[in-house]
């Protein structure tokens, strides 16, 4: 029999790291079976309860204190654990006190690295926009990765950033490539000439591994954050990305990827990179590509293909286009459900895989009708992005932070309506440091299950941090069938649980297509002149056998309804 | 001083040829200027008012009268006019009686043709539900080119059609070619190993014509109607259709196009074609293609785009990818106005060019704020599909009768503000025996006023009965400028109006990208040592200069809003 215990540390501030390292640092005292650290925001106590780690008791707690939680063995395991919150609240930075000075506040970090043209910024959201602004002030470029940030403060952020000749990253800006090194979640890739813009996180770093792995390289990669092509903030970021990359001497090609902008921020973007004087390669994901190409604009369906266009621009790999005809396979009975940290490989798995698991929903979704409304709860075939902003708030990213996705697999492995489960594992800088360590045993207890799949993309460099062929290695000894290129798992999905191929059923007759055609006109005559005059070898080098009839066609009772009415009444009496 | 004169004639109904025919020969009457003569519905009432032909006294009308106006030299010549209306109305069917008998009913045509397979139906909407059931209840296969019939007909007749293993091609269903014959609008192609269901017109006859002219042929094209991939109608006959071409010898490769279906049919679509056998080319105009191939699927950007797969498939031509980069004009100042007779022309129109003139409107926008609410009036860029079925009630699709245009191109002419008017010319079977013929002096006399430009895309083949190269010749000796390509025309406009790339004013420094990197981290502490971690070249073989410092952050005020709220006043006095 465990105890459950509770303690409120009212507003006790902790970033999610710390709040990580501590739940990590309760589990390992002896006789606890389980904690939780979190700020106590609605999702972060729900996801508690859901646990049984959350007391009634816990009541009147505000989002700004951290609630601690603890199952153990036993009264006093729980009690002696919870008496040693102080000293591990104390024992911050990875458990340690750092030997170095830090500074504390921004303005001292300037004057002592006066050097640095960049402000990382992680701080939670509601204060993410008071430290950027101040960064701004300060003449500092900002990467702001702090998510739900107000968009008036975005605005007003941009407005300061453009006058001051600045560039505010973010919010939410996953990741960028600044003169060779990764800014928050970033893969190693070789330099090179291919210039990224990007509002996506895991676009830019699917596309950024994809070259690397194909022999080319990266000059830079930029963020804008997920809002700036929105019509209150008019892409102010993307359009100074832009023009940074375009006076950048080591960008050859630029690659500029998104979802669906606003069509005067689409405008305004597109005019940019068509006088920009480089080849751009456009994806807009979510948006129909207007042509293969305009002027130096490359518009790509995805990203692969994205990475395979401005690979070939320059010159490093071949632009391959083929017809292949793949043998299908039988499905898989059961719901798809994707448990996503990246939020740009959420999207592409939703476009690309909409067409054929018919309904898939998705806190993602582009089309209202098929948002999934509660992403806690998955419904049907589902795609859920873990890292969505009203999943984070207080914690931290699953790319980061894993703890979501694990007891998410745990329950969606436990329905039995659940067929496949569709994981990505994004590797690099600012990562998880071994994704594999948690997610192998939890690959294995799930498929301990008969009749359930597990499939994971693994993006990352042979130069990431995390040893790309051994968490692939670890994956696959799980049980997981794993794939590098985005495309790739998606094929595999489909063959797996599309509905089966129909071609029964349908009784029209093929006999009724065969030449010689016979018809008969009912209504503009000009339709009855043209089937005769097809018939006439002087007007028609085919001419085809037609024979043709015209009825003479006059409304019934004169067209009057209410006569007409009368008339289909006595006709069906 | 001239005289109008309206004549009211209750519950004459006229098919929309005779009502074209009896206003040419009212106007080949001496002493009269310009004559009317539609079916009394509010648009065409409306449309008579604004060239000055409606009279107050012509109240009490109801859609089913015919409504004739004159505007004469004199009343004498008014008066003779209208007296020879009904001699006039007698002689039907192109000026003189038809030696041939012609039967009056559906039931007799079939007795007495009985080897037709096929009845074209295109009676006004409201009737246009009932011949094409009497057809099916004949066992006969519908081509149902009415439009303005209801959505719950067509699901009746769709049912109807399953259960007797018949196809119902529409309604609102422009073109066909059954067994080599073209059915209502067609276009003069070769027979091939191409076969295609579309549920749009122009857009099938683009892409036919585009096949022909590059050596190719076509085995059958089935139109399905606009609304068959609706969740209502659930693809009945594009399902069919399909399953028509699978089991149909003489096709090779498949093309499937229409605007986006709903998520389910798509998804029932896409699964029957992908296990067909064949390999199948899928243009969703308007929607992004999941991928550029998915096993035997091929997906399309666009007309031209599926036309050149569909070629390289049976190959007949390559399939050519290729980067340009074309010179950028001075851009002509004043607004776009496309004045289109192909719904589907226009609506790829309205997709290739909507991201470059910000805000295009248009009647057939996807995008609900890009809709132009009144077709009648253009507002700034906007395209306007006059083949709509708001704007063909009770009379005769503009691809036949050119009035509304010629009207409008004289109206866009008196405009200032516009720079160029874009237009398609749809030739073939079923179309306007010469158009050039009435549009070559209206484009004479538009571009008599100065800063105007008119652009033309021509889609026909050189066996169409209209004589292609006179077409080209008269319309370019006009002065239009002609494509034979859509994506030419549209290149060409984008060319034209775009405003000019501008690549100045945005202010971030370059000199800030460049390496080595010295940067301030606050918040997320894995960050900063993410940033450390790539100097150091024991993990990382990139090794790139970092310098970093990393912020002991901690909310201000304790994270309390209040007191935070107050700090910010002092700061801020």
């Amino acid at each position: 029999m465990s105890v459950v215990r509770n303690q409120l540390e009212p507003g006790a501030y902790c970033d999610s790291i710390i709040l990580m390292r501590l739940r990590g640092a309760l589990e390992d005292l002896p006789g606890i079976l389980e904690a939780g650290a979190v700020m106590a925001t609605e999702t972060n106590l729900s996801l508690l309860a859901e646990s049984g780690l959350l007391l009634e008791s816990a009541a009147d707690r505000r989002p700004d204190d951290l609630l601690v939680a603890v199952r153990a063995e036993s009264e006093a395991a729980a009690t002696a654990a919870l008496e040693k919150l102080p000293t591990l609240l104390r024992r911050r930075g990875g458990g340690e006190e750092s030997a170095e000075y830090r500074p504390k506040s921004l303005a001292v970090a300037v004057r002592q690295l006066p050097a640095a043209r960049w402000v990382l910024v992680s701080v939670p959201g509601r204060f993410a926009a008071r430290v950027a602004r101040e960064a701004l002030l300060l003449d500092r470029n900002v990467f702001l990765y702090s998510d739900n940030v107000e968009l008036t403060e975005e605005v007003e952020l941009k407005r300061l950033a453009e006058e001051r000749g600045l560039l505010v990253m973010g919010p939410d800006c996953g990741t960028a490539i600044v003169g060779g090194v990764g800014l928050g979640f970033a893969n190693r890739v070789r330099r090179g000439a291919i210039g990224l813009v990007g509002a996506s996180g895991t676009g830019l770093q699917a596309i950024t591994a994809a070259i690397h792995a194909q022999g080319g390289g990266v000059s830079q990669a930029l963020g804008t954050g997920g809002r700036d092509l929105s019509v209150e903030v008019g892409g102010s970021t993307a359009l100074a990305a832009l023009s940074l990359l375009v006076a950048d001497e080591q960008t050859e090609v630029i690659v500029l990827i998104s979802k669906p902008p606003a069509p005067s921020v689409a405008s305004a973007l597109l005019s940019m990179a068509r006088g920009c004087g480089k080849p751009v390669v456009v994806c807009f994901l979510g948006s129909p590509p207007p042509a293969l190409e305009i002027d130096n604009l490359n518009f790509a369906h995805n990203l692969q293909d994205a990475a395979q266009l401005a690979l070939a621009m320059v010159e490093v790999a071949t632009y391959d286009f083929h017809f292949h005809k793949a043998p299908l396979g039988e499905p898989l009975p059961g719901f798809l459900r994707g448990l996503f940290a990246g939020g740009t490989l959420a999207q592409e798995a939703v476009l690309s895989l909409g067409d054929w698991l018919s309904p898939l929903r998705s806190n993602v979704a582009l089309d209202p009708s098929m948002r999934l409304e509660e992403p806690e709860n998955s419904q049907g075939h589902c795609i859920v992005d873990l890292g969505a902003d009203e999943l984070t708030v207080g914690r931290l990213h699953p790319m980061i932070d894993q703890e979501l996705r694990l007891r998410r697999i745990e329950r969606e492995a436990a329905d039995p309506q659940v067929g496949l489960i569709l994981l990505d594992v994004v590797l690099g800088d600012g990562a998880h440091a071994d994704p594999a360590a948690q997610l192998a045993p939890a690959i294995t207890a799930a498929l301990a299950r008969d009749g359930l799949e597990i499939v994971v993309l693994v993006v990352g460099t042979d130069e990431d941090p995390q040893d790309l062929a051994s968490q692939v290695e670890r994956l696959e000894a799980a049980g997981a069938t794993v794939f590098r290129r985005p495309s790739g798992a998606w094929d595999h999905v489909r063959a797996r649980l599309a509905a089966l191929p129909s071609n029964g059923g349908v009784g029209a007759r093929p006999a009724d297509l065969a030449a010689p055609l016979a018809a008969i006109n009912i209504g503009v005559e000009s339709f009855y002149d043209s089937l005769v005059a097809q018939d006439d070898p002087m007007t028609s080098t085919q001419s085809p056998k037609v024979t043709a009839l015209h009825v003479e066609w006059r409304p019934p009772a004169g067209g009057d309804a209410r006569m007409m009415a009368i008339l289909d009444k006595l006709r069906s009496s």
